[in-house]
């Protein structure tokens, strides 16, 4: 290869992205200057969070800007070298971004053992992995017996959360949006049930879902979820506000629910939102961990892929549809 | 005397709660049975959140229901007793409602030390005192240098909840409803600044008051205040969620405000409920200390009493409204 392509924010979404709102360019391949490494993408997570940095105000992304490459993290080898430490052929994470090569600095790289797949560091032990890990373990707190309850149950950081819940003997409840998701959350994953938001009387399925009402809810939707979750928490439960993927692919978030403030107060709850960068100094602990289930079978993660860096605005249009199960990446090269 | 008055709740309120909502009605004074006592009313605490439990939903304070005196919390004289302990003459605070008389016991009354101004256990030394205190430091957990915002400010919780900021050496922004309230606030009783909230661009008013952003905003009120103090809330914030005055004096509350959960993610931000009764077993310690202050000048409270028992619907009417300037009471007898 002697070009490189990318790809570009072409306009900000009005209501729904759409892969208009995206466009390829092709450009030389970029040259790694003093302390810089080149980088071949080779996969590209794609986050339901990178929405909500396109929407008018700016979120933890930033501002959104038209004319700059799409964000994202990536899986990528190393082509050239003028960082000590950093070998051709080493394989790192970093913000690439939707192109075939980026150019990235000791500060931005991160490199990745041999270990196993390494398109694992996209998810269960990168950023969707330790997402589900510090928000259950650090803000969740919980306790074995308690009922915790995740949305967007079939998605990339929801799966695994159940599954964490499940190593702490808590009962494992997801929300997910169809019949198939929930199915395969029970029997492949071992949560103790599961149910479909889009169906029937959600509340009263929630409701008969969670006997002994909610201890934990891990939130990655917020809107009416949030909304009916609420309702069905017990006293001194704990919310843990990772996502909002129901209001990212809008430009006009609704309202939060009814209920706040005013049923943290009648029942002592704890809402508390946080990122998983916070936590950068655990991260060698918590893949520790995480590698453990994987090796003794606790953890079963699941990988969504598309193929080839043109897909990338579909994948991500897409997931925000709610068309993932599991980690949805794209593979850009071998 | 040998009746008792008692006001009644005579309807549920559709909309705003009026006086008519209630009626007085004259029974004979009760006895005291083995093992309880025979209280006569003093003083009744007049509090916002009552008007929750008139609500069409449960609130803590149990499913509203008419032809049942209205409930608050009394100063109360013992003037008969078949309880050990319980001495006719002794002074107790007892959840007896709007009446003249009522039969208590050892679970329902609590006997208060001769200690100064008895009317101060329904203020600074009861709910309101120790609810700013819990609120503000078990759950605020405040730290010098720290901006405390707190709403309803010249109300009962309120104007103590800045007054015991500052003894932490935190920046103390009051949000009041008049010029007058946040005048005095200043002035009276050191907060550093306040804002009327009714005036103006609140927005801009309330940034241009925390210039350094908001660590804590203690919640008083929910609604639009809520709204407006989580967007000027710095990284790792803490939301007490104290009441709900906005939404009260409505049978139909409003939704959350925007920005939940969203903001409490990208802020890293965290929202705690709570009630008073849940540290019971630190009431002794809380009080201790508040005292001290009371003893060295550095808290004062504001008193704000009405007359006769007949004036308590006015009082509670009044006060939904923003009448009142701290600790509001009605006088009963002598």
């Amino acid at each position: 290869m002697t070009e490189n392509r990318r790809i570009l924010i072409d306009s900000l979404p009005e209501g729904a992205l759409e892969t208009s709102n995206y466009n390829l360019v092709t450009e030389s391949i970029p040259l790694a200057g003093s302390g810089e490494i080149l980088c071949r993408t080779l996969a590209i997570s794609i986050d339901a969070g990178s929405r909500a940095g396109l929407q008018g105000s700016a979120s933890y992304a930033g501002a959104p800007r038209t004319g700059v490459v799409m964000n994202g993290t990536a899986l990528a080898r190393i082509e050239d070298s003028k960082l000590a430490g950093f070998q051709p052929g080493d394989l790192v994470t970093c913000p690439a971004g939707w192109q075939d090569y980026s150019v990235q600095t000791q500060q931005t790289a991160s490199l990745i053992p041999s270990d196993g797949d390494p398109v694992r560091y996209l998810g269960v032990l990168g950023g969707t992995g330790l997402t589900a890990y510090f928000g259950l373990f650090n803000i969740g707190q919980p306790n074995p017996g308690e009922t915790v309850v995740v949305s967007a149950a079939a998605g990339a950081v929801g799966h695994l959360v159940g599954q964490m819940a499940r190593t702490r003997d808590c009962h494992a409840i997801g929300v997910a949006g169809s019949d198939e998701k929930c199915h395969r959350l029970v029997t492949e994953l071992g949560f103790d049930a599961a149910v479909n938001y889009r169906e029937g009387n959600f509340r009263q399925a929630l409701k008969d879902a969670c006997p002994n009402g909610i201890d934990i809810y891990f939130d990655n939707t917020g809107g009416e979820i949030l909304g009916s979750a609420l309702f069905r928490m017990n006293q001194n439960g704990r919310i843990v506000c990772c996502g909002v993927v129901s209001q990212y692919d809008t430009s006009n978030p609704a309202s939060g629910p009814k209920g706040i403030p005013g049923l943290l107060i009648n029942k002592r709850l704890t809402m508390q939102g946080f990122l998983v960068f916070d936590y950068l100094n655990q991260y060698e602990a918590a893949r520790s961990t995480i590698k453990g289930w994987l090796a003794n079978g606790e953890l079963k993660p699941w990988q969504d892929a598309y193929e080839g860096l043109e897909s990338a605005p579909r994948a991500l249009v897409d997931l925000l549809a709610g068309g993932n199960a599991g980690k949805r990446i794209v593979r850009v090269a071998e």
